[in-house]
């Protein structure tokens, strides 16, 4: 024992072992600083959060049913919020709902049910960097598919979908963490179809769902499948970014073999999400006009950000740096000239005491290497005008040229 | 996708194809039915919850923390907690301290960074079978040691620890769930000299270290290690036994090397535990004089309720039914003749409206068909008297004698 780290490191299980630590991590420890200007975190605003709210919700909630909500509690969830999220998924019931802590839970439990070491899973490139922490430790082997303006290319897609045996597609249709991408409905309908053609899973992830600025929300890939008979997609939602990611509640949905196996696997995980938060969820999710009041100032907000991020962007950035405007969710997603490098960049900005997340983590096949992820979600007109010139600076540094400003 | 469960059965991974439904827990569904008496589940007593205490805590940490409490946050925990955690633990500082979604969720990190498909854990006959339900995912081999009043077994344990290499040895040296056995000083001393000597990790789960009925609290085996120069033991322990378990706030603390591990996988698994529950609970222990008086209530209270037990068991029981009586925790462990199945017995509970839970599934080994675990935490004197008689009831029924009463 008198080295610690060899003693251990002998004892760790394989998966263990490849973990690395993350470059990034530890530049991004630095932005902590005062005066830094940091884009790299996917904080949802916090001065949105009803805090009010969720004192009074909790107040009752410990008076009428404190018992209830302090003891433990069955492993699927408390069935009121069950129902709640059974009522707005086609065809579902509470059977079909599993309570999760957090998204993150979700992905963690699914990768747990379905890889095995060597396992094909399919994922769009880029994809939700969180969703590879999840899934790595039950060492898949991925498949990355492009992307266009409206998400996965459906040829490259159906080559894929021809040449393996997945055990599941991984999709992010809209407000796609990390590059804000919304899927068409067109595009929708021939995922869900080319995934029954070939009998492929789909995992929908839709943490982003209620993040529309403007127009209808689109149907979901579970509504679509469901249309079609149903059974083919496991579908993925949160509490996190329409009341507070620091109560960590979100939920599974899907077809009733593999909300079983995830029962199981979630009791060995950790017996149950906290109940006073489940019910805590609930109470606020009940009173139906006030949830969508919040969510209007939750997009009203975020718009806003958006749209001061995208002067910002047009002001200070090169010709050369192209995005998709996002028309919901909290990022936009640069792209550079092939010869920076994001990650360069990152040590750059930091120089210049701003910060932002490199691409390149988002891409399982790792490359995205010029490309990189802003956030707007919690940041002020000033925060985003200033951070925005300053990576401007750094830029137009990198590539060897004169700054705008 | 006409037939969804074969649909899937042949995507799930080999660790989830392995998983079977329960017997016992469909058996245990009945005994929500009224008029039933379950001494089933390790429920602590919902009437010594802090109810208002929390309400108070949570108006408070929301008033004057609110965004932070709501946010999202660091997969390490909220600092304090880690503080007053560490502070609690010879030679540890906040770096030693994991904050995990309750102790079961620290099982299933430490198997995940441990346990490789075929790796030799070692385990006690009988364990906490939600240990088994964590670790079994990462398909370890089990090696059962026996124990004895006092724990495990030195010269088996020696003998064991010659013969494999295990990753770690897992151990419950206080209050054992589901024995209730207390480990001695001496046999604590000697185990964790074994272990030093055989290079072999104690994994040490302590999540009912305070409840002592009496005397004062044997040192941990982490502390003891630490005497011995430390390194050797990876603790756990919880706040589900002392404030609620509905919180689901644990700890894990251990060697630096391990403790990074563990915030990675656990990074990947749920990103961190509900903010706002660590913070509630740092603002109830923080106030060490009415955390004592609150463990003070609670050792009163499953003391009466154990001396009710154990006045029920010598009133009720044949005299070939053998037990340990607890001098803390909340378990009582039965020990019938060897010919005496106690899943049957537990059918035969059940038509006299009683439940409990078998002792086979607690032994990584299938033996102890013979044992059963009884709860008393949460239960009244009238349904200890009760449910102790029914149970009476049936055990003279299997043994084929007349009762008592």
């Amino acid at each position: 024992m008198d080295n610690l780290e060899s003693y251990y490191q002998s004892r760790f299980a394989a998966r263990t072992q490849r973990i690395q630590a993350s470059t990034i991590r530890e530049i991004l420890k630095l932005t902590t600083q005062p005066g830094f200007i940091s884009f790299a975190g996917g904080l949802p605003a916090a001065d949105l959060f009803p805090i009010e709210r969720i004192a009074e919700a909790t107040q009752r909630i410990l008076q009428a049913h404190g018992a209830q909500a302090l003891q433990y509690s069955t492993t699927e969830g408390y069935l009121p919020l069950r129902e709640w999220v059974a009522g707005r998924m086609p065809g579902a019931t509470p059977e079909h709902v599993q309570i999760v802590s957090g998204s993150q839970q979700g992905l963690d439990l699914i990768g747990k049910v379905f890889i095995d070491p060597g396992s094909k899973v399919l994922v769009e490139a880029p994809t939700y960097l969180g969703a590879l922490s999840a899934f790595n430790p039950y060492e898949p082997e991925y498949i990355s598919v492009g992307m266009d303006e409206e998400g996965l290319q459906l040829d490259e897609l159906e080559a894929a979908l021809k040449a393996h045996h997945f055990k599941f597609m991984y999709v992010l249709p809209t407000f796609q963490n990390p590059s804000g991408r919304l899927m068409g409905l067109e595009r929708r309908k021939a995922i869900v179809e080319l995934a029954r053609k070939y009998q492929t899973p789909i995992l929908e992830d839709d943490a982003y769902a209620e993040l529309y600025f403007s127009g209808k929300p689109l149907p979901t890939l579970y509504a679509l499948d469901q249309e079609l008979g149903g059974g083919n997609v496991v579908y993925l939602s949160t509490s996190s970014k329409t009341l507070a990611p620091g109560l960590r509640v979100a939920w599974v949905v899907g077809p009733k073999p593999v909300i079983q196996k995830i029962v199981y696997a979630k009791q060995g995980a950790d017996l149950h999400t906290p109940t006073l938060n489940q019910m805590l969820v609930y109470e606020l999710v009940r009173d139906g006009e006030w949830f969508q009041a919040q969510i209007g100032k939750i997009r009203h907000t975020y718009q806003t950000r958006r749209t001061w991020m995208l002067e910002a962007l047009q002001k200070y950035m090169p010709e050369d740096i192209g995005w998709i405007v996002p028309e919901g969710g909290m990022f936009f997603w640069l792209t550079a000239p092939a010869q920076l490098d994001s990650l360069e960049l990152l040590k750059q900005a930091v120089e210049e005491k701003m910060a932002f997340v490199p691409g390149q983590p988002f891409y399982a096949d790792g490359s995205g290497k010029n490309t990189l992820r802003l956030s707007y979600s919690s940041a002020s007109h000033e925060q985003i005008a200033e951070g925005i010139k300053r990576l401007g600076r750094a830029v137009h540094k990198m590539l060897g040229r004169e700054p705008v400003v």
